[in-house]
């Protein structure tokens, strides 16, 4: 680093403030109406790609390190992933926040530009749907698709696909679970306190269902103890499962601290994804009610469809229907013990 | 005021802290089981009960106000109630934030105590039902009604039907609505612009209309058009929606400016009691999944359920497909206009 | 409006995207050196640099109500300084919750990429001088004013000046309050109650007085009684002090609704502003400690130093020592009571 | 767990609401005025005080962990002590958020029933005190101290006096950190790249100083290079001081990933109880001016003084002035890497 040879940086030039700040051009000046708010309207859309950019970067690094052929355990990787996903989060609970500020424009004011930015719209945001894509939403669990196929432009509608083509971090995540040693070490698998792991664990499921509860085994079983015909549709494999579980049960273990996080995470983007959506909507329904949105769209429903359906670690979420609690874990063996902790 | 001979008061005695801080007596501790996050399960709950409480204690104050067979202008009455209900909205933001302190309790930590309580559950808040009551839900409308004649003790059951026995906000408002002098002005209704207003309005609404919207017309006619019959589940009057539309619109001149205020407050409030149950929601799931709640509800569903069907103000919020851009509004006679400002 | 012949608008060109998303090139890419954070700390940069475009925005629109030469109460003009002050604070919300994301950047990764920013600094924004210098903040009053001479470069140094140079919206606030007629009418200055309304009023303030608040007494005669000498630093002249007063205390009367909540937003607007810089200097210490800022200002230390001596609308804020309870409040004379009120 | 034989729970039981909403007897109603906001003014210190013990009850966890002779790395004792401690992070931010409740009661309505409640005083929450107190404040720092002797009934300051005189979370976390084994290593503390770590990071350090910081060398000396007089105030030793920083630095190894959170969090903690001190001198300012407070402090400088002295891991945050960029970092010795990681 040769600081002294360096062109000394300027705070306006660093962060290319000319292009920033000259990117406003509200449609109600070119037709020479009055309309204050659509200045708020441009500029919190800015804002929001802005940070889905960021969103899309912290993304990509996190990738990068599960794209890795084996990930070590004394390399700071799974920390720096826990650490860039809680900043998504972070990132993401300011975009919610943000929307206290959408909603100080009243209907009335929208309606003052409404029509001139036909057929713009939000759903038009490429970084928002390749966000979806590059967590791990398929194409197929779009809500909308042929729509968002005749809604954008062709050069969009590619960069969608690319990031629906590329491992999604799902994807990644799954892999990462399946290569744990855990469930492959034959004396925790097969024999940990004397019989195998999963039947002794299902056993003591079983016993703490209550009666309403009793069609949870048969998940259990299809999750956990399937070694036969597993649904297509399912994204997590069993061994994922049952890594991910094991994670879940026992994270009291320094190695699986860490872990631990990573998944938590993971279901707080999930959440947090869910809780813009529900905002946005509320936002949307007292804009404009219900009209058709400016891009044709059923306005809201849209969204609302979205929020149910685009849950992306859906799968992960629903293991905690199968924890126990601690003082009806099975024990672990001694050297499985002793090669979850430190030196 | 005598200061001098008043007992001096103590912060802790004031407070009746002895009370408040000797409230807590978690049920693992009655068991001999270790569960520190018990503490934290009472606490939350009781601060939750607290702002409750201040809920109801504001909802008091403004039902009273809106009890009196008239509302002058010159009272500081309306300013009163949007003040008050902007509090309320205050005190469910912090309601929805409080729930990330919640969620630092994990599933394994809440199974460390979770079958103690059984079979307490958080749908016996009677609070939080006489809050509902008392803006305006009505036992029809509640999702689980059978469940909850079951769920509560009988003075609790009484306490709920009390509440709903009482007129509600909903119905105050919808009162206070048809009050309101503009749409019997006959110059206003029968003459604005050289013709009757409505009839002005809905052309000009209907040339507004995308294709997709025709059938919004049907809608506006039963709303607004309507002297004939009317269905009655719908709990707003046409005149009160009439002038609720009025407000709307014309929410830029003085005598407006408060109404339109309260409307919109009492849209907000539905919002964040929808935000603070999808975040309810999503804080079960991750807790327990798919297990049955302490209560023996099943979970989520019931929160997921009232977070759908419980809008207390959704009529008044439909009202926003029905707005038109100021350019395209009728002209209001100069009298009316000379009423609505200050002298 | 003719829709049918405008060019349809597309999301990513209204919103310049092809700029917004192209403005981020991290001087550490520049120099082959790895260093993630740099582009959240560019962006997060650009962001805070949209808000404050935006609260300029907002602020012109503001500034040109209060220059119109007289304020008509039957327009919706102070309605809307209200609606959009009160918008700059949720926008600023925004910006001190913002803060969370910058803090997710630990120090050591900071250090990857800061020698390289020198000498850039924060100091650097315009914009934020801007906002400061609209609100009311003038030359005089800034904390390290020469610095301020060199750091910048003379195109921005200019932008300030002339930023500087308008009437500020404290001018107009100031002469807002002068032109308030109440303490002008004759029945009501000498005569409320049967004497001088402020001889009456500080008569109460007087009795109501703590012994160890006497020196109030002197600061009231200052500000209220004045009609001699006052200090030149002061910017809010006795007429404007006397009613703004007279707002805070008659608030309940329908004409004052809208004054109190302009006035109470820009005390909000204020603290606010402090809030940012007192998060600000908590996130330099944590992420720099007692090192020199990249622009060679001495960190934190300027920060604290700005969040002490640059509240704006503190003359407003320090009149709340003069109010009364309500039971103690002269009454109004019926004339004046009436023109505070509706037709 | 005997399910079957337990009482069952019902929720107004398990949570004493009779206590809890019973425990709210306004003064102004016992002098048969009306002050409607008194309720909130109790309630929310009420919830203050909920809260305030929860986060007694996790530091008194988290002291009996650090309380230990010795924590083995592979107990989750500190992951459990940075969860818990993140928690009450997120207590304090509701605690923060909390307050725009409280700014919703004007001055005015304030002053209706301000009078009744002299001399009670917020300063007198003696559990706010247990906890600065427990956190590691001594007596000797506090403001005001006789102030406090005075203020009090004699069974709190018992209270505060006991918390003062047990170990706080400060004094075992400098054990905790002086136990540490890392700079015992003479491997490490020796030989490090052939030479002293401590002498080799110093002339890193060295290097890398501003003309403007040249003082931080001395200092650098004095906290690290120590092993002569050392100033009794400082609370630190240089033992704990070196184990501090190296976690700082090389957090990127496993076993000083928990370590750097504990010490990130409880900086978080100083700042979050400021950001409360802060905004709460905001909103008494904004609610009491310049009066003096009900106890008969003078308002707003007491916790002005008491945020600028109260600051309680300031010695920890003050570390930061000395970290270097990682790539000038001395490299650790392989046998010392090892023993940072995993099995």
């Amino acid at each position: 680093m040769e600081k002294k040879e360096r062109k000394p940086v300027y705070y306006s030039e660093y962060l290319q403030l000319d292009k920033i700040l000259n990117a406003q051009e509200p449609e109600s000046n070119k037709e020479g109406i009055r309309a204050d708010d659509e200045m708020l309207f441009i500029i919190i859309h800015q804002a929001y790609e802005l940070w889905f950019k960021q969103i899309l970067h912290e993304l990509e690094v996190v990738r990068g390190i599960f794209k890795q052929p084996n990930i070590h355990n004394n390399t700071p990787d799974i920390y720096n992933t826990v650490h860039r996903l809680e900043r998504v989060s972070r990132i993401l609970e300011v975009a919610v926040g943000q929307m206290a500020v959408l909603e100080t424009m009243t209907p009335l004011d929208f309606l003052d530009f409404r029509d001139l930015l036909r057929p713009a719209s939000g759903f038009q945001s490429i970084q928002f749907k390749m966000i979806e894509a590059t967590l791990g939403l398929a194409f197929e669990q779009r809500h909308a698709k042929n729509y968002y196929l005749t809604q954008l432009n062709e050069a969009d509608v590619a960069l969608v696909k690319k990031a629906e083509s590329e491992e999604s971090l799902l994807v990644l995540i799954n892999r990462w679970l399946e290569r744990m040693p855990f469930i492959k070490d034959p004396s925790y698998w097969h024999e940990a306190e004397g019989a195998n792991f999963w039947a002794t664990y299902r056993k003591a499921y079983e016993e703490s269902l209550q009666d309403a509860e009793r069609s949870n085994l048969e998940t259990f079983d299809l999750l956990f103890m399937n070694d036969g015909s597993y649904p297509a549709e399912r994204r997590f494999s069993p061994d994922a499962n049952r890594n991910a579980l094991f994670i879940m049960l026992y994270r009291d273990y320094p190695m699986l601290h860490l872990p631990y996080e990573l998944l938590d995470t993971l279901l707080e983007i999930d959440e947090l994804l869910s809780m813009w959506r529900h905002r946005h909507i509320h936002m949307v329904q007292r804009t404009i009610g219900k009209r058709v949105g400016t891009g044709g769209s059923s306005g809201a429903d849209y969204l609302r469809a979205a929020a149910d359906s685009h849950y992306i670690f859906k799968e992960l979420a629903e293991l905690t229907s199968f924890l126990l609690p601690r003082h009806l874990l099975p024990k672990l063996p001694d050297t499985l013990i002793k090669s979850l902790g430190y030196h």
